[in-house]
């Protein structure tokens, strides 16, 4: 019987050599074993090629079998979050047609999308000097540029789950330009990989090692609730200004500057997104297990819309927001560099970028730098732990997705249906107060003209209606963007911890074995330890700006919405002191 | 070439012998005249049988004729509003779908329904005291039935204009039964006989003849906007109370029976729906240029509901405020006994009824009883007041169309779309709630808690934006539905006053010709200058009941609104205090 596989979501091929699926539909398999995470067998039209091999689950006696990147079998391939039971909050959504029809597009829980996206920015943001000024922010072409972000309900077609984009990161074409010239592309579709690229693995092993400056100390302290960053003694904030339009080339190309003053320094240094670009592949770079806020993303048209800059502004708020929140990224050099570099000192500015990419505690060696309380942490509760925001997450992500399309649809009527639905009774008020011209009478103008004004107030609501989503609903959408990118930031930061434990149980039973000495298996042992208190602190650190935050978005929604349900109530109040004098 | 026409309108046979037809269908005819205002013929799916004459038209020529009704022509088929000019006021239409596809269905302005509706009430009202006691109301059957009053939005079923309705008179069902057997039935289909049926011509011609006694004297006076009713010294009010279920033949059938007490006797009255029924009857009989309000109609099915209970007895409240606000209407000796004969008293009732029923000042002799100011009226300036009132209904019950189809599906639109939304938006809070519950630390509880009251909170907005149109919308249905009635009256009396000023004419011309004698025309002059103040001073007691009914409705609407609205700030202001312990 052939090895057959049924495929979870589209996908659709865009080089040599790949074949498209669509969701439910069944391949044949020419092999079992994936090759960096593609498989190769015949789709139901006959096309042999590659695809995905995160996009199919592989059949087995005509039963269901678990996530075929299960066949390259290591301790991580259980994870994919498939542990989580899923029968109590995946049944809301099985109504909303939206949200299930395309979990590739929407949720950040897909391997393949998250990983390379945030592999391909590293790739694509190293360099030298010479392409510093080049246009590959905001004269970029079409094909280099992601999907937008946010809420998009302006362009909603009405047409299905396409019609919305609720992802901060698109599940391909982000990056398929690069694909192509990235080999590290397909093996990242390797979940084992994101231990290994990241130093982990060779953390763990004791492979890492570096000279720690005391200024690169990075502590973890036991706080009310668990390990935690260190606070950051000295907090600052950065005001993000609106940006400029600026121009180089004698005007033949142009791009938006963003001024940025950050309160300890309170010095203005212009940025160009691209800075802001090269400033996040730095990050994602050095920090193994701390969630690097993704940047909002680039747009290809309109690019210098007023809608759009405000929203790319808003999203840059929000991003500049959490970092300086983050008591390791807010401290760490190179975001200081790009706080307060002086934006005309082309020198300084260089000589700090260079630095900033000859870092040496970059991935395993950023492990070096963390020192943790003197107790040990329990590995059988640090992993409950981890399981348990493991679900979190999901869970998160899954609501996350139904707020923000729900929102997104609200806003969307909001706009249309509810907007048209006031005015055509304002209309319909109008009409009768024209008719009611026709009687001439004295006794009959008051009331005409308090019909009128009725009518020109049900007017003014529909607009109130219209323009209300962008004072309380886009902010919202805002604020979930930025939390679908931590959301899908997180099971990469738990694969290297369970990496680190998976060779912490590895280590153990060698030594039963007798494959391993005691004091290799303890340094081992004594490594992890210091990957779960980071870890277990970037935990931490997400609930409480994650409770913040959203305690913050939501008192704004509802004193937002309580203003415009008041500014309705005012203008029908207005309306109806016009029949006192009819 | 066989005689064709096309079906205007769908008809359902009900009856034996009755054929249905679809809009649009062509029926072959038996023959182009109609028989009591109905055709034989057979349908395209060569079934044979009877269907309304006005619910085709007859194809001469393959072109399109006019109604087949206009056969029987004479000097007022050109009326029904023909010469009003129909640019200005139509054209709003063109893009209501919903309006315009259902003229007669919706308008009250076709010459059938309303004329035909109004006859047979008249028609099947008269009778012995034998059927006094007879269940041709509360236990009719469905046949006899006629369509819903006003707003129907509950029943829409976005099929189109059988969806709502919004006419107080449908143009079937309201006398099909009785059609057949009513000989009536298609004269009224002739404008002209309004005014002969009325006593208008007989009366005009000097045939009508009476005593009319101290009491019966109504007056019209001169009053600040010209010809007006004297004011009723005595006003009163009704109050209708809710209406009780009472059963007879032990049980078998069952009739509502509302309490009336007026306001000036204190004295309450059972009444039952078939008593309103023929007071009406008598009053339409009676008075040939008043405006009787129409009775809100029968209802086939669940009657006994409480929805329809509550509906009708809202109906029969408007019509007792207009029947009590009409000086003419609220002193006639008929309402009278309606409204202070005991219950109890069986012989008095019978007595009263029997001498109402007897009543020889009814229609041509109406006219005896009215007194006018001596100055008699320039029979120019009548004219063109006319006009203009008769441009004024048509353009008044065009928008009291809009508003009403407009009122009716927004909502509709409150009921279903309004409350999802809010009620998704709720739901997609708590949902999201629930996710940040799995986070068990102690800071994240109080954001939890608000967030799921913030989601109940849009739930309960949302049954809000459900229960609210019972509270401000229907009440506009309400009165929509009672001037539509007021609107599909006046056609025919305009008819009334229009042929006395034709007559007048007529003599002028054959006082020319040496055919009449001075002392005849000035007679005629003279009766039609008392119709013409009759006329006109009903036309200002409408104005000025438009303009006291619309404001206080108006005002009510927007009262309900702003309370709506300061209900949902409220509930929103709540949510906003859970935050605060958050």
């Amino acid at each position: 019987m052939a090895l057959r596989a049924r495929a979870l979501y589209d996908f659709n091929s865009e080089n040599p050599g790949e074949i498209s699926v669509k969701e439910n539909e069944i391949v044949t398999l020419q092999c079992e074993q994936d090759i960096d995470g593609w498989l190769e067998g015949a789709n139901s039209r006959g096309e042999r090629g590659l695809f995905p091999a995160s996009y199919v689950e592989i059949l087995k006696n005509d039963s269901v079998s678990s996530n075929n990147n299960s066949a390259s079998g290591d301790g991580f391939q259980t994870s994919s979050y498939s542990n989580v039971p899923s029968g109590g909050y995946d049944a809301p959504y099985t109504t909303q047609d939206n949200v299930t029809k395309a979990p590739n597009v929407t949720s950040n829980f897909t391997t393949f999308p998250v990983t390379a996206q945030q592999q391909l920015s590293y790739q694509t943001s190293q360099g030298s000097d010479d392409d510093w000024d080049d246009d590959w922010d905001d004269s970029s072409t079409v094909a280099d540029e992601p999907g937008v972000v946010g809420g998009s309900y302006r362009d909603y077609d009405g047409n299905g789950p396409s019609g919305y984009r609720v992802s901060t990161s698109m599940p391909r074409g982000g990056g398929s330009q690069q694909a192509k010239s990235s080999a590290t592309v397909s093996r990242n579709l390797n979940r084992f990989s994101t231990f290994v690229k990241s130093g982990g693995e060779a953390f763990v092993l004791g492979e890492a090692s570096g000279f720690v400056k005391d200024g690169d100390k990075i502590c973890v302290v036991m706080g009310q609730y668990g390990p935690e960053w260190q606070e950051n003694p000295y907090p600052f904030s950065c005001y993000i200004d609106d940006p400029t339009k600026q121009t180089k080339f004698k005007g033949m190309k142009s791009y938006m500057s963003y001024k940025l003053t950050p309160s300890h320094t309170q010095s203005q240094v212009n940025r160009r997104y691209k800075h802001f670009d090269w400033l996040y592949a730095r990050l994602v770079e050095k920090f193994p297990v701390i969630s690097v806020p993704r940047l909002p993303e680039k747009q290809a048209t309109g690019r210098f819309e007023e809608d759009f800059i405000s929203k790319r502004r808003k999203g840059l708020i929000w991003w500049m927001n959490h970092m300086t929140s983050h008591p390791v990224l807010a401290r760490c050099d190179v975001f200081q560099h790009f706080l307060t570099c002086c934006s005309t000192d082309e020198k300084a500015w260089k000589q700090g970028k260079r630095k900033a990419e000859k870092d040496d505690m970059v991935g395993a060696n950023f492990f070096l730098t963390i020192s943790t309380p003197a107790a040990p942490l329990d590995l059988q509760d640090v992993e409950s732990k981890i399981d348990a925001f493991k679900a979190f997450t999901k869970r998160m992500d899954d609501s996350v997705l139904q707020v923000n399309a729900t929102v997104n649809e609200f806003a969307r009527k909001q706009i249309t249906g509810f907007k048209k639905e006031y005015q055509k009774v304002g209309q319909s008020f109008r009409v009768l107060s024209q008719a009611f011209e026709l009687d001439q009478q004295a006794y009959s103008a008051g009331l005409n003209h308090a019909i009128a004004y009725t009518g020109e107030a049900y007017d003014a609501i529909g607009d109130y209606f219209a323009e209300q989503p962008r004072q309380d609903l886009d902010p919202i959408m805002d604020l979930l963007a930025l939390y679908q990118g931590h959301l899908g930031n997180y099971p990469d930061i738990i694969h290297v911890q369970k990496g680190a434990l998976t060779k912490v149980k590895e280590s153990q039973k060698h030594v039963e074995e007798g494959k391993m000495d005691g004091p290799q298996a303890e340094g081992i042992n004594e490594r992890c330890n210091i990957i779960s208190f980071a870890t277990l602190a970037e935990i931490q650190h997400f609930h409480q700006i994650r409770v913040r935050d959203f305690k913050a978005q939501m008192q704004h929604y509802l004193l937002e919405q309580i203003g415009f349900f008041q500014k309705i109530t005012a203008k029908l109040e207005e309306a109806l002191q016009k029949y006192d004098n009819a």
